[in-house]
């Protein structure tokens, strides 16, 4: 980390039309996080680093998003969309308060990482007054050429208007800049709208540069990191590119996958010593696996706590809120949310656990249900440590399971069970001789056609 | 579309014994139809476009499929399969009705557009007598090679025939092949079968052209499209390369996949707009996803009907004749079957719903069943409009269950319930103190060996 | 077959630290198997074949592994990790007692095949002293060069002791070594540790056997059939490799998979004609397929037998002990476990069956669960022919439902039900008039704020 002070600004006004979706187009996720979220994870953070997002006109959700992740984001609107410097001047009030370092990122390149942005400020230090990012493009067409002559970056062509010549060039721009701050706003505001659309473009502030006698350089990073998002074959790409890497830096983690590819990881999963991942898993947002867990096939698991030994699924669907202590165990067709399981704890099948706190070690049998919902509000379920339930039980919440506990199968249980109770809700058994014989004769009579 | 009359041939004779299969070679599914409804999907339709199906012996099943998907389709027995130019004229009587283009395609090649076909046919409005539709290949080696002088098709010449030059050519006979209607008979009764098989080969019908002085071309094609299927291997990579581009089609068209590998869709799905669709997700024939839908991930869905901003899944099975109302929502581990769920009904756990509608805004519990069968026969199940389901219910069909009503918990509802009724099945509840430790007690001591 | 008698030495010692786990490296799954398992199925087997496995300390379970595949498996513990030719001497026992052909494999090369292992003792019954398995790397740094001269292997030169023109050779020493019994004790003993690590290595033979005179060849296979396992990545390259070659075997068998990719076999998955296996299914080891059957998506199968004609899933798991008899199904959300089901069976729903033997044609409701746990021990559950288990039944082991039996929906069985019986277990249901409309204006009430 420099010890230089910085603002970032993060171009997230585009419309996005060509996502086709009422979603802003930053907002799309990407493992897990917005495209913002991303962009903003790499931006420099810290003690004199700033930031501000440039947003568009009724797009308030951004700027929601925005100061979600970094509280202290500023938000501007741009109320017009007259080009990449005009957004960036949105942010002029921001630009006037100064800052060592000035970097503008676009919020729909998630896959920009923080230390490229901070190999993007290396040269400030070293007197330039703006660097560049650029790639090799396995495909220039359609991009600007970054032009440059004896280690400096003397233009920016855009693709129509460059020559022959210049088209074979294949150092592409990605569009994300650093200006030395003290040099920024004037260089900024010299850039001009003479040009066909009439917009005013980032891109016009090397030639200004250079007009003006400072240095412009490049750094180069990959294709694959600065790739923008216009569309939704594009958003899957990004996605693709970026479990490849969640997905590789698990497997160096010593996580256990055996097809890392049917596994789909969130940005943030963070995952103990030892953890077996078997095909065709998803994990959303904030998931932490401990040692030793083994998360089965066909899991699918969101915003929650796994302990150490434990096992989940197949089948299982863990929702926010879920929490298992070490050596529980959730089996197929199982479903928790707001749901604690102490150390211990089976719920081997069937079954739905909501709004609840099991104690250590109490083991609920398959079919069994938390009713947690009434029709008009949600109760909360408290089964004690040791407790028994047998299958097809409903638990209707509110209501407390005592500490070792039982409950026969197929009890609807309304009134609290003490401790150390056996609490059964049945009526006798019937069977009645031949009754089924009678029955079946009955029916094969009432779909025989009358002669 | 063109003016000129048209009959298609579809060779769908073939026995398929590489297939090894009992199933019928062309009625193998790729993307959910069978072989040979896509490739009766591309054939020319409308006014002055008939349609003929040779088929194996014993293959009824074969007519019948054509039948389904083109109820005009005549179907002509092939008895003894003796080459293709033979199983052409198996449909004669077809061909003596006369016709301006008669094309002639393979019922094993489920790749072939329509746009493709109908390119095929161009050259006959322009005079030719026969066009053969050619693919490069990436490797020749097994297929006819389509010589070409002068822009015309002079022969094609089978691998086994061909010299060195001729070997170097990549350019292959698709099969394909469209024919000037009013010469076709004549073109194909010249057909003889002076080869080591015995067999009729339509590729002669190249050959016959030149020598009757009459124009051949060739009209050529991606190897994808045509390539045909004759293996279980050949069968997925058919697949892979449908799904590819129903994929494509589908992110095109606004759907959000961030994971499309991951989805298998059928050729007939149908999306709104802004719909999505998360990884590991199956999507089988006669399915439609209105606006603003999400399906989660691990859900398996066919011949269903999705209304506007549901939400299904994870690890929900929706069956044929499911329609889901605006805003309904479908959660894990339930399945639907010939179910009409209006607006805004939620069933979001462990349940099953049947031959059952459920009227708007009802809300059905976890574990809830509507048991439709009997034994002997399906019955109907009626939930009504705003009732309440409470969990681990059993629904014995035929029954109804009246708007607003209120199901108790763990109840087996025999008989209607009427409008705003609360309905409960249930015994009280006891709870034996120091029951579950007595009932410890006895346990252990039973498993404790005797000394 | 040959009629030479052998030892094959397999090392499998290694601490395997990459691997980041406390499972010893062996012991890791590919395909189902440990890849100490699939190196031993590799070795050979029968008559005058002798196997020899060197473990590390404190790898007991190795041994144990060993043992399981191979009950013939001597096992040597290697105390000090000394080098590759001192691991080998630590099976000096077995090697004194003599062999034809001494073979040396290694543990986490899970890839080699029977028949590279015998193409690499062929050169024996030539008069070889020596064969080593070479493959052409496609990128030879790190690995060792066989330098060939006259079609004779002379050395095997480190990476690090190339000169440039060796590190230019891609043929590299995969490890496998083939050794002439009679002499192999005396190479191996003059292999010496004068060298940075002072370990002893079993290269050093190829050097030592060109010094006396002894001829050593080299026998090629690919690089994929060698690779060693070191890393979780590389675990999960071979995985694909290996379900890469299963699934080829199984479309080639004629199994019917639309998305091979998607699916995930055993190496011992056995497959009668005409199956049918859906995207997205994880089949483990012990798993049989008889003719007909379908495995629809999402189908979990562990060391189970599926009948002719089945139907599996979507959406079901069948555990360990599962038999299927004929045209038997299984739904969706079904877990099945320690289970036979003899033919014609159906649990189409939400079901547990464990512990149990279902009789012919048995229909079991959804949300049945047979209760084989009670806290303590586990019991059995029979089920008669002909059987109808009403909805959301719980069957309470010990318990035996009789032949033809009908058990009412939502009845918990504790006790015998005789054949042609019917069994119910249920209160009255009662319709209370207007009651769910007071519960709403109770709880609209309650809700809200007094003024």
């Amino acid at each position: 980390m420099t010890a230089r002070s910085s603002l970032t600004i993060v171009l997230a006004a585009g419309e996005g039309t060509r996502m086709q979706s009422s979603l802003p187009k930053v907002l799309h996720p990407v493992a897990g996080q917005s495209l913002l979220a991303h962009v903003l994870g790499a931006a420099p953070k810290g003690a004199g680093a700033t930031l501000a997002v440039v947003i568009g006109p009724d797009h308030e959700a951004v700027a929601d998003e925005a100061r979600r992740v970094r509280p202290d984001a500023a938000t501007f609107v741009q109320r017009e969309r007259l080009g990449t410097a005009h957004a960036v001047l949105a942010a002029r009030e921001a630009l006037a308060r100064g800052a060592d370092d000035l970097l503008v990122v676009f919020g729909d390149t998630p896959l920009i990482s923080a230390e490229t942005v901070s190999r993007l400020r290396a040269p400030l230090k070293n007197g330039a007054a703006l660097a560049v990012l650029g790639f090799q493009a396995a495909d220039p067409a359609g991009y600007g050429r970054l032009l440059v002559e004896d280690g400096r970056l003397v233009a920016i062509r855009e693709h129509a208007d460059a020559t022959p010549a210049e088209r074979a060039i294949t150092l592409c721009n990605a569009g994300v800049m650093a200006f030395d701050g003290r040099r920024a706003l004037q260089l900024l505001d010299r850039i001009g709208n003479a040009n066909s659309k009439g917009e005013y473009y980032l891109v016009d502030a090397v030639a200004i540069s250079r007009d003006m006698g400072l240095e412009a350089v490049v750094i180069e990073t990959s294709e694959d990191e600065v790739r923008g998002i216009n569309t939704k074959g594009q958003l899957a790409e990004a996605e693709q590119v970026m479990q490849a890497r969640l997905r590789k830096a698990a497997l160096e983690a010593g996580v256990t996958m055996n097809a890392p590819d049917t596994v789909y990881l969130a940005a943030d999963t963070r995952f103990g010593k030892d953890v077996t991942i078997e095909p065709f898993v998803v994990i959303g947002p904030g998931v932490s696996i401990a040692d030793g867990a083994v998360i089965h096939s066909f899991s699918h698991i969101v915003q929650s706590s796994i302990g150490k030994n434990t096992s989940v699924g197949p089948f299982a669907r863990l929702r926010p809120g879920t929490s298992l202590g070490d050596g529980a165990k959730i089996g197929n067709f199982v479903e928790t949310k707001a749901a604690t399981l102490e150390a211990g704890v089976k719920v081997n099948h069937l079954s739905y656990i909501g709004d609840t706190h099991v104690g250590a070690k109490a083991n609920i049998g398959a079919g069994t249900v938390t009713c947690n919902y009434d029709g008009f509000s949600k109760h909360k379920t408290e089964i004690g440590e040791g407790a028994f339930i047998g299958t097809n039980s409903s638990l209707v919440a509110p209501v407390k399971i005592g500490a070792g506990a039982y409950i026969g199968s197929g009890s609807v249980i309304t009134k609290d069970v003490p401790d150390d109770a056996m609490a059964v809700e049945r009526s006798p058994q019937t069977n009645r001789e031949g009754g089924a014989r009678r029955y079946r004769e009955l029916k094969t009579k009432a779909k025989t056609p009358k002669a």
